[in-house]
């Protein structure tokens, strides 16, 4: 069957953004990244970076105090109104056409369509290492300490929202090591695996 | 860097076994799956069809209780037998030269080689409900629990034996949904994945 609307869930440093980037650029179709919090923010009126923070991590590192923090007198944290209006906003977008969406649970909002194809993109250690550094500089923490953090809140945040594992392959209808084959292999194969989906008969 | 072994890590009924045989024989490589039964049966003494069930699965559905069953004196169980015997079996084929192998924690064994490319099978339930039904036939069981029932003692065998979990992206190089592709496009994918690799600069 045929698949119009890639979603990239991705480790941090792996490159996943470009790849769906690149993607949507062959492809000709729509992008949204950064675009969603433009979106979310219109509709919200949420700060920019408070929605790129709290749309894709959770703001701690241990996921039973995430359940407990910042609640209204309905229970409703600020991160669940970010969810939801986020979560309107990908629906919204994968209505209008083909397009590729990263991260921000997309693969689960998306779940019950057809036309998807579920990526996750990641990368070895040390490539992902030199990755951020190249890319986002020096830190006081040490860049395997970072990735582990970021990876550690995006799961946090998928685990809570969706009761699904982040980056476990029954998720994803495809899955490639960027360190193996570069960003720019990781884009041929999706269009590879795009091409051989519209060939299978369901 | 090129890659000359494949491990094939898969969900039961999602045809990962026959991925990697059309696999070996596309690229004339040798295959290793009963085949590594047999040496271990050699080497042991065990039966095939010990050999088989403990090589792969956990005699329980309970982690904890599988760290505690049928210890001999020393605190060694049968299933640890079976693990040692067969780990040495495929890091002495994997010495031989390029292969397929199938299932049996490869892809942990032989983690320090990078010649190795770790590729994951998986597939819809529907889709492997299906499968299972086919190729073995009706039981008592719903085929849906069959499949939930073997793939939970798989990941307990694999969680017990390397402290990973089984069906983690990070585990792998390639992670593929035959549902959506078929097992010919999921052949055709890591054909073309283990092209890339070899193009790649390291």
């Amino acid at each position: 069957m045929k698949k119009t609307i890639i979603t990239i869930s991705r480790e941090f440093g792996s490159g996943g953004r470009t790849v769906g980037k690149k993607l949507a650029e062959i492809l000709g179709i729509d992008y949204y990244d950064k675009e969603i919090i433009e979106k979310v923010h219109d509709d919200t009126g949420f700060t920019k970076e408070f929605i790129e923070e709290q749309g894709e991590y959770s703001p701690t590192k241990n996921f039973f105090s995430y359940a407990f923090i910042g609640r209204d007198t309905n229970g409703i944290s600020m991160n669940d109104y970010v969810w939801n209006a986020q979560r309107k906003v990908i629906i919204d977008v994968a209505d209008k056409g083909p397009c590729v969406i990263v991260g921000r649970c997309a693969d689960y909002i998306l779940r019950n369509r057809s036309d998807v194809l579920n990526v996750f993109i990641r990368g070895d250690m040390e490539t992902k290492a030199k990755r951020i550094v190249e890319l986002y500089g020096e830190t006081d923490d040490n860049p395997k300490k970072r990735l582990k953090d970021k990876d550690k809140k995006r799961a946090i945040n998928y685990k809570y929202y969706t009761d699904r594992e982040w980056g476990a392959c029954q998720n994803y209808d495809l899955s490639i090591n960027t360190s193996a084959v570069g960003i720019d292999g990781a884009v041929e194969i999706i269009l590879d695996m795009l091409k051989r989906c519209e060939e299978q008969k369901d």
